[in-house]
């Protein structure tokens, strides 16, 4: 019964994002009546990336090895770095875009309310990164809040000594957007950011 | 990375009801962010509920023993049978209802369409435990759906030899709900079931 021996096993599920008490109740059924297609598999699998899975050295991916394969991969190029909050904007980039350089995953951003300062944040492995020498353009893939852009102006401050093109992913209108239903924000900075196309 | 190390996980993530592909990578993220909290127990809790938990031999609940805590309760009434669809509508009535019975799940409805026919439910088994001769009234908790009243019409000629008292829940407007937003099906229903209160 749920309330007793399986209660633990609900809260943990609901404990995901996209996952309330109500819908991991459910996820615990399917779990549950696809014990061999999907429980067995899915207990197994988390096992082994608990023990594998690790952040790599460089870059902060998260792979098998202590160097993550977009880094090791002889097909990146090591001198354009793409600097990212999290892994999950890492994923997002590696599955749409034709990114042929590396990564640097800065863990979050600066955020005071959230007392988020430069420290909790991997900056100084980047700055010692292209300190290295072997980096010719940082391209800076943060957000469009305040946070990210925030965090984008410490960080650009921060690469001012060095010899690196600095670059940030262009704010607009989304492919395919309306005019009508974007905000404003967005407006007056597709505005800003207008483009000689005459 | 996604694609590679971590791609079976979140497929298997994906197969949960409520997550999909995007949602399914952000609770592995979750996940991986929260190796302690929540990944470690998570992936314990499944082993440990893969070998232990099993089917009640009389009513089809799931718990740790092969008698479920609520068939074994000394304070059930074991002669009122709330017969329910699934698991989850047994939780469902366990949660917030007032029923001392005891349950019997019927693993699903009769369909049609998904070919299941009553061989395919555990109608045999409540028929088995009405022969018994220790029950006085069985209740038909099932869905207001088509499949789910043809479920119960035919249940209620199954256990019409028996000497074995057979109700149905009732259908009608849900508590606190407002006329003006109800389908047609259930005014109807509701029209129909109006009981004299003057």
């Amino acid at each position: 019964m749920s309330q007793d021996s399986l209660a633990p096993l609900s809260r943990l599920l609901a404990k995901l994002p996209g996952l309330g008490p109500r819908s991991a109740r459910r996820a615990l059924i399917h779990l549950l009546e696809n014990k061999d297609d999907v429980m067995a598999p899915l207990a197994s699998e988390l096992k082994e990336a608990l023990e594998t899975i690790q952040s790599c050295e460089v870059c902060g991916n998260l792979d098998k090895s202590s160097l993550c394969h977009v880094c090791v991969h002889p097909g990146r190029d090591q001198r354009v770095v793409c600097v990212v909050e999290g892994v999950a904007d890492l994923w997002a980039l590696e599955r749409n875009v034709v990114f042929k350089g590396v990564f640097h995953v800065l863990g979050g951003t600066l955020s005071a309310i959230d007392g988020v300062g430069p420290d909790d944040l991997r900056i100084s492995g980047l700055i010692e990164r292209v300190q290295g020498g072997h980096i010719d353009e940082v391209i800076l893939a943060l957000s469009a809040t305040i946070d990210g852009q925030t965090t984008t102006h410490y960080v650009v401050n921060e690469l001012k000594p060095f010899d690196v093109k600095v670059t940030a992913i262009a704010h607009g209108i989304p492919v395919g957007g309306e005019l009508d239903y974007l905000d404003e924000g967005t407006l007056s900075t597709a505005l800003q950011s207008r483009r000689d196309v005459g």
